[in-house]
């Protein structure tokens, strides 16, 4: 295999979310009959209207942005100046850190965008990263592509009651061991958790003994189910040229065909990601950008009742997936997943994933792509239609019954 | 200097098109008075109403996206498959040569995203690739991003009257030594001028005897002036193995507001394309994706309309410029780009342009974007109000008049 062919071999796409369609059907054949009722995809979110569709001043932003024509087509690699500085206050307000919107925030395309420049930006070839187990499925993926090394840092998330479980150990031994990146999720995605006010305090605290940099994707952070504390690494004592922090719209306010995301922190990173978004993309979709306008100022109550209506989902969900014997389940403190792990199956993972979609119209994504440890785990997106998620999630539980070994 | 500074090093945007709003001001003072009239921008084409909007029916087509919801937001990676199915006919009638839209097409944030995907996913550190010079100014970054080599090749534009005047010596030489990527952009940017069929014809048999992959930017191949024979490179006998061809709506169209590019070619290298688009980017943002809807498929009419347009402000430029002693300048046979040659000033280029800002509001980018030999020459965007820029361009030539040596 050639150079090029490796590097591309370990970027492999086929079980990613959202690629099924790609996926030709393999030789097994099921069990039993088809289970009706309507199809889910849990790969991700449904933003149509009878699940969560974008908020109401969207496409009026876009519409206006595109009016405004060539000035907010043309913006700054960095992105519109105007919007950076509306943006730099209600980050700052929702992190409780101050933020220079001229410097130290750039707009990207959707944190996909932002994750990518901010790796790039510090990381060459032969670099140690520090990545936890499970993560983001392109974490990964990103350190391998630049020609790095992943140094993987367990969670113990099934057994932990508070924060994520994370073996802070090991992050200090990656870190001791030159690894001068650590990227994460809070909250972690797939598992749902939130680190604890104690995990982010130390984690910030060995970044700053070691002199690290701390990438954290923030993607979820204002889905927070009730009774849940959070802390933003950016607003402990870290080293503040030590630190980025991506969010987006993608998610919790279903804006994803925009193609919107944020990194925001360390000036020189900043600075980078510029350059790097300059010859990748030149910048985030202009007219797209005008959308941010209704970010962090939605409707009153839109996003309370957003946040009401998933943790109502997430109980049910719960609720069916804990009363299978042999279904192990950490209930998530915020974010729309959920990270079962199954019983032992008669079926390698892969074809019981082909027999959800062949026999009970259900795609999940397999936990492998989060970690090569999670052979026997499914992530769900469960940012769906009530009811149509329940019924999906009673045929998982349905054909989990029929394939256990 | 570390080695990630030294990479950001060669990526810098300070002098790029669209960053003049970065630029710290100099101490160099100008001489006399500053010239009235209305400022014009030449680093990038107008889009609003005065100059060259986008096509009535684009908004339409992102409106009608935004409504299909879900699957015009997650479409696959490398973009929605009844659209990939709709551009892969125009395109096989644009360029006479059958597309898979299945297999060999890829939908990308701009043309920019497509370029970065497609030398991505041929080139890894330490390989050479040959590049134009002059030529589009993130193409010698881009190579440099990845740990690459350029081997550059000259064009003698200045001196040729029938095509771009490629030394095809040097390109047989830079496959020689072993550079098994070249990349070039026909029609050129910076120049505008377009390669002959014979040099066309011979870059592809020089590919096919070395089995080096090329990458064809043709972003103005709509943009054809009276009289012009354009060669479609992929229509040609090279090896369908070894040639991507990169366009997309920004430019004649106007829609670069919705960052849309397109490769399409090699099935393998849009495979590779689709991978690492996934980690970079995710998609083209989904309902912009909906725009292609109306891409070659303008009203009647429209795109003839906007080439005589342009041909005829391109005439009365190239008069202007012509008219002034010691200005060399070849007239463009596509595109919108103009790339005289000044006399020798008395001041150095980034000061002339400084003064040019201040003293003449007008903004053009410096040849050394394209090539580090072009110390002597400027790069105009012409897609503006047709009166404004014959204006600017007076304002220009007083300029020269007033810093010649």
């Amino acid at each position: 295999m050639s150079l090029i062919e490796d590097k591309f071999a370990k970027l492999d796409t086929e079980h990613a979310p959202g690629q099924e369609g790609r996926l030709v059907s393999g030789m097994a054949v099921g069990i039993g009959d088809t289970l009706g009722g309507t199809p889910v995809d849990f790969s991700h979110g449904d933003v149509n209207p009878a699940a969560f569709a974008p908020p109401p001043t969207a496409l009026e932003a876009f519409i206006a942005g595109e009016a405004r024509g060539g000035s907010q087509a043309y913006t700054e690699y960095r992105g519109d100046r105007t919007l950076r500085g509306i943006l730099s206050e209600r980050l700052s307000l929702f992190t409780g850190k101050e933020l220079d919107g001229e410097n130290e925030l750039i707009l990207t395309p959707g944190t996909q965008g932002a994750l990518f420049l901010a790796i790039a930006s510090c990381v060459v070839a032969g670099d140690k990263v520090a990545i936890m187990r499970p993560d983001y499925f392109a974490n990964r993926k990103l350190v391998e592509f630049l020609g790095a090394e992943t140094v993987p840092v367990e969670m113990d998330y099934l057994n932990t009651k508070e924060g994520s479980g994370i073996c802070l150990d090991q992050l200090e031994a990656a870190f001791k061991a030159g690894a001068k990146t650590f990227l994460f999720s809070n909250p972690n995605n797939p598992t749902g958790v939130v680190y604890s006010a104690a995990e982010i305090t130390q984690i910030a605290s060995l970044a700053n003994r070691y002199g690290s940099t701390v990438i954290v994707d923030q993607l979820y952070s204002r889905l927070l189910y009730s009774g849940v504390n959070y802390t933003h690494l950016r607003a402990t004592d870290i080293d503040t040229n030590n630190v980025v922090t991506i969010m987006g719209p993608s998610k919790t306010e279903s804006l994803s065909g925009y193609r919107l995301g944020v990194a925001f922190g360390a000036k020189h990173l900043i600075a980078r990601m510029e350059k790097l978004q300059a010859i990748v993309s030149l910048r985030a979709p202009g007219y797209c950008q005008a959308v941010f306008n209704t970010w962090f100022a939605e409707p009153d109550g839109w996003i309370e009742e957003r946040i009401r209506q998933h943790q109502s989902i997430r109980d049910d969900l719960l609720g069916i997936f804990l009363a299978v014997p042999g279904i192990n389940v950490r209930p998530p403190e915020a974010g729309s997943y959920l990270f079962p792990q199954l019983p032992k199956l008669s079926v390698p993972l892969y074809d019981f994933l082909a027999f959800l979609r062949s026999q009970a119209a259900v795609t999940v994504t397999p936990g492998t792509e989060f970690s090569p440890n999670h052979t026997d785990s499914i992530r769900l997106n469960f940012s769906q239609n009530h009811s149509a998620a329940v019924h999906a999630v009673e045929r998982i539980a349905g054909l989990v019954d029929r394939y256990r070994a």
